[in-house]
C-alpha cells in the first residue's frame, strides 16, 4: 500500500516529520512524501492557504502516479475538494478524518492547534463538513505549528491546559491538530476525555481508504471534469488538467 | 486485537454472516460474536429497535469482558450512545462508521437498505449524527435485510437500481445499509459513484478504534455513570449499571 | 376519560406521586398508572433511560388495554417514538409536552430539572423535537429528581435560583422537568417568567389528545409496524409485536 | 373561564362561525367574540396581514378587559408577539397552536388551507417557530377560506385532495388551517394519518392555557414595554401603550 | 431619481434628520420624506412595530406614486415584506440593506443599536433574513435612538465602547443601527473593524436599487395581491389593496 | 474612483467584455482590468478554480497599488476571503454581490449560469454566505459562460427558458451568473419575476464599497496576517505576503 503525503507548505522538515509520525502510525503502508514547491513556508493564513491548494494540487499532478491513496497532510486541508476532483485515488485529508473519528468518540469535540488565524479557518473548515453541530469549540495557542514542532516540550503545557479548557467547555473528545504536533496527543496528561493525534487519525484514514479501494466517481462534482487548456502551470499539472495524466 | 460484534436482534444466522464479513473485511481483528438475548428476529420497527438497544447491553455486560473494542453491528445502531457510554473500551456503530466514511467520498451520500420502515428512523438516525446536510437521500427495497440475506441473488437487480437512483438524485457515495447485505456492495454494478459495504466499514473503524485505543471519558456524557440499582435486569447488566463489571 | 399514566422506572412511589399531581392538574380524567417492570430506580443515563424505552413499551403492552390515551409520565420520554408506533391511542411525553407549551409562553424557554446527567440527553431530546432554536438553555441540580421528591423543601431554593438563571441568559419562560418535581412550579418565587409543572403540562396535553381523539396512522413511520416474530420478551408484548393486542 | 376571540379581519360572519366552533369544541370556556374595526374583509396578502396585526392589538385593547386568555383566531396569527407582549393574559395563536399540537401527532406535519398567498407565508410563519424541520408541506386549494365557508361541501373534495397528497408526501399529519375551514376536518375522508382542525386545536389550547394561569413576564420580550406617546390610535390601545389599561 | 423615505414612526424630526443624512450619503438621489400618520413617537416594541408596518403601508399608499423605489428607513424595517408585495417599485429596507452590505466586510456582523427592547427583534429579524449564522450579536445601549438623537455627543462614548465589545466578542464589521444615530459611525473611534452607519448602507441601497429598476415581480410571494374589499382604511391605502393605485 | 478589475481566468478576452458592462454599469467609476497570469482559459472545475484563488492573489499583488477597491469578475469568486484578508482595500465579489442583491428582490432567488460543474460548487458558495435558506435552486445551462460569451444569441432561448424553470420551482428572482453572460439579463424575456446581471451588480457593489470606504480591519480573520517566508511566488506576491506591499 503506497500513499502520497502531500504537505502543502514549502517546509521540507515538516514533511519529513509527518511522514515519520504516519509511518508509525500505519507501519504497514508506505507513505511518500512530497512538499509544496511554492508558497508559504507555514500556513496561517487564508492568502497562505489558498496557495498552498494550487501548491496541493501541483504536487499530486507531479508525484501521484502509482499510489493508492492521498494524504492530504496539513490540517486545514487546502484544495482538498479539488483534490479529490482531480485524483483518481481516494484523497483523505488530515482535520476531515480528524473530525469525523472525534465524532465517534463524543458527541461534540473541539480542536486544539497552533497560530490565532487558524481558528476561523477552521470554523468554516468543520461548517463545510456539515458538522458544526458537533463542534464544542477551537481553542489556539499562540505558537504556530512550525514553532511547536521545533519546541514541543515548550508547547506541552498550553496544548494540555487548552485540551482541558476545551473539556470544561462540554468537549467529549479533543483533536490536538496539525502537522507540527505530531506525537504529542500521548503525551498530553490530565485530560478527562480521548485526545486524538490528528497525524495519526488522519494517517489510518487514508490507509483505511487505501485498502477499501472505492472506485473513482465518474458522476457527481468529485467526477473527473472536462479537460481545459492552461497558461502557466506545471507541465505535470497542465497535463492533469487537460485530461491526461501528466 | 478482540473485538465484541454484537447482533442486537435475536437470529443467530445474522450474527453468523456479520462475523464472516466482518472477519473478511479486517483479517488481523479477532471478531467474538454475540445475538441479543430478547426481542425481535428481525428489526425494522421504532418497537424491535427500542428493545434492541436494551439487548445490546445486556449483550455487552455479558461478554464485553476482554475486548478492546465492540462493534454494534445493525444498520441502525439501537442504543449506540447508552452502550459508548456503558463500555469502558470504543464502540463504533455500523450506520455511524459507514456515513462518516460516506462523507470522506463524496460531498453528499446516500443509504440503500431492505426494509421501508426503516427510512424514517435512519434519516433521524442520521439528523442524530449531525450530518443530515450531507445525507442526498435514503431508498428502500421491500424485502427486509433479512430477506435479503437469505437470497441476495434476487435482490441484487434492485438494490443496483435503487443506488443508481441514488446517484441520479445527486448522491456521490452510496452505502449498502445492513447486516443482511453483507458483501453485496462488490457485486453492484452500474453505478456511477463508489459503492460502500456497511458490514465492512463498520468493521475497519471498530478495528482502528481499537488499536488506537483511546481513553475512556471521565467526563461529559459518556463517562461512566454514577451506579444505581436495578429491577429485572440480567447479573451482569446490573453489575454494570450498578457500578461494579458484571 | 381513561388515560394510562406510564412510569418507566421502577420505583412506585414516584408513580404513585405524579399519579396524584396529574389527577389534581387534570380531574376530570382517570389516570390509570403503571410502573416501569424492569430497569432502573431512577433515570439518570443513557444506559437506564435505553432500557426504559424497553419497560414503558412492555408496561403499554400489558396495561394499555381501554385507555383513551398515554401518558409517558418521565421528562426525558423513553421510548417515546416507539410507543407512538406502537399504540393504538395517542401517546403525549411529559417533556415534549412541556417544551411544546412552553414555546407558546415565551420565544426563548429554558429547563431546569435534577440530575446533572440529564443536561446532553434533555439538549438532544430537544433538537429532536426540532426546537433547539427556542431553547435558551438546560440548568441540572445535583440532586436527582428522586432526591429531589424525597425533600422537595431543600430543593427549592436551589431550583427557584437555578429559574432565575435562566431567565437572566434569555429565557423566557422555564420549565420546571421532571416527575419528582411535580408541584413545585407554583412554589417557585422570585422568577420574572413563567415558570411551568411539567407533570400538569404533560397531563394537560395527555388529556386534550384523549379528547381530540385523532385517528391512529394507517401510513407513516408511527403506523402500525409490521408484525414480527420476537424472543425472550413478555406475553403482551410478544403478542403487541407479533400482530396482535397483548 | 373567560376567553376574548379575537378575528382580525373585518367579516363578522367569520367571526360568529369561528366562535361557534370554538364553543362546540371546549363547551366549559365563554367565547368572546371581537372583529377587526379596520382592514381586509379577508386576509390574504401580506399587505392584509400587516394591517390585521395592528387590528389585532386594537380589538384586544378594546375588549381585552376581564378575559383569562386571548385567541387570535385567523390561521397565520398577524401580529402574535406583539399580542403576547401587549396582553396581560396568555395569548394563543390558531396556527402557533395547531403546528406545535401536530408535532406531537407525527414527525412531520403538514398544512392544507384556502387561498394561494397563504403559501410562502405560512412558511415563513412556521420557520418563525422554528419548526421549519417538522413541516413536511404547506398545500393551498384555490378558494380562499372565506369561500370555503361560504361552500364548505363544494370544497371538501379538493381539500381531501390536498390531505392525501400531504400523506403521500410524507407528512404523519395534517392540519386543516383557517377559521373558514372550522369543521371540516372531521368530514375529510380517506386520510391515512390524522387531520386537525385548527379552529378547535386553538380553541383548546386557549382554554388550556387560561386554565394554567400562567404568571405575565415581566422580563424579555413578552414583558410589558415601557409606555411611549401615540398618535392616531383608539384610545383604547393609545391607553394601552400609553402605559394604561385601556 | 426619486426615492420615497419612510419614517413609519410619526415624528416628524426624526424623518427630517434621516433624509438629510440620506441626501448627504446619495447626492444624486431626490428623497421624498413620509412621516407615519399614526402609532408611536418611537418605536421600541412589539407592539408600536406592529402599528408602523400599517403606517408604512398607509404612507407608501398616500406618497408612493411617482417615486423609483422605496426607502424604509426604520432600523427593524417594519412591514418590509408586506410593502414589497404592494409597492410597484423596489424596497429597501434600513436593517435589511445594513445586514447585506455588513456581510460583504466581514465574515460576522454585529449591531449596536438603542433601546434594549430592540435586541430580540432584531434577532429575529436577522433570523428572517437567513443571517442568522453571520451574526455575531447584537449589543443596545439604554438610551433609545430618539434619546441617542436628541443627545448625540453624549451617546457616543457608550456606543464606541458597545461597538469595541462587538469586536471583542468575535464581530468582524458593526452596523450603527437606527434612524437616530445617523452619522456617527464615523465619529467611532478606536474600533477595530468596519464600523457601518445604517442610514448610509440603506439610502444607498435604495438609490442602487432605483437605478437598477428590476422589474416588479409577477409571480411570487411579492407579486400584486389579488384585490380585496377592506374597511376603516385611508382612501389611498384602500385604493391600493382594492386593486387601483391609491 | 478606481477600480481593480480582476478576471482569474486566463483569457484576456473575457477580461475585456466584463470590463466594459461593469463600466456601462457604472460610468462614474474606473474600472483598471488584469487577468490571471496562469491557470485555466475558463474556471469549470475545483481544480481550476483552486488555481484562480491563487491567480487572482496574484494579480492583485502585482496591479493593486492605487485602487480604492477590487472587484473579483468571476461569478463564483475563487479566492474571495484570501483576497480580502490580503487587500487594503474593499474586496467585493460578483457572486457575493448578486446573491446578497436578490436576497432583497425576492424571499428566494435562483441562480442560472453555463457549465454544468459549477452547479455544486455554487451550491457550497452560497452555504458558506450562509445563505442556502433563501436559495431556491441552481440551473446550469450545457455551454459554458465562454461558449456563450462567443454566441449570446444562441444561448439565449435556454437561459430563458432556465429562468422560468427556477420562477416555477419557487425563486422571486433570478441571478443570470457569469462573467459570460454580461449583458443577457436585459435580453431575457418572459420570466415572471426580476432577473440581475451578476456582472452588474458586483460591479455597482464594488463602486458602493469604494464610495463608503470602510477601513481595513485590524483584528479578526480578514485583518491583515502576520508576514511569512514564501517560496517560489511572485516577487509582488511575495512582498506582500512577506509584510510589504508588493
Amino acid at each position: 500500500m503506497r500513499i502520497l503525503l502531500i504537505n502543502p507548505n514549502t517546509t521540507p522538515a515538516i514533511t519529513e516529520a509527518v511522514t515519520r509520525a504516519a509511518a508509525a502510525a500505519v507501519p504497514e503502508a508506505q507513505f511518500v512524501p512530497a512538499t509544496g514547491r511554492f508558497g508559504a513556508r507555514y500556513i496561517a493564513s487564508r492568502a497562505a492557504a489558498a496557495v498552498a491548494a494550487h501548491a496541493a494540487l501541483d504536487a499530486y499532478a507531479e508525484h501521484g502516479e502509482g499510489c493508492d491513496a492521498v494524504y492530504l497532510a496539513c490540517f486545514g486541508d487546502p484544495g482538498l475538494l479539488a483534490l479529490k476532483e482531480l485524483a483518481s485515488v481516494p484523497v483523505v485529508g488530515m482535520a476531515e478524518a480528524s473530525c469525523h473519528l472525534a465524532c465517534t468518540l463524543g458527541r461534540r469535540f473541539a480542536i486544539v492547534t497552533g497560530g490565532e488565524r487558524w481558528g476561523p479557518m477552521l470554523e468554516e473548515f468543520v461548517a463545510a463538513l456539515g458538522l458544526s453541530r458537533r463542534l464544542a469549540g477551537i481553542r489556539t495557542v499562540a505558537p504556530t505549528g512550525a514553532e511547536i514542532a521545533r519546541d514541543p516540550d515548550g508547547a506541552l503545557g498550553m496544548l494540555a491546559q487548552a485540551c482541558r479548557d476545551c473539556a470544561a467547555d462540554g468537549a467529549e473528545a479533543v483533536i490536538l491538530g496539525g502537522a507540527g504536533l505530531a506525537g504529542l496527543a500521548e503525551r498530553i496528561a490530565g485530560v478527562p476525555v480521548p485526545v486524538l493525534c490528528s497525524v495519526a487519525a488522519g494517517a489510518r484514514a487514508a490507509a483505511a481508504a487505501a485498502t477499501l479501494g472505492p472506485r473513482k466517481a465518474e458522476r457527481g462534482s468529485l467526477a473527473p471534469p472536462p479537460p481545459v487548456e492552461t497558461v502557466g502551470l506545471s507541465p505535470a499539472l497542465a497535463g492533469r488538467m487537460g485530461g491526461g495524466r501528466g
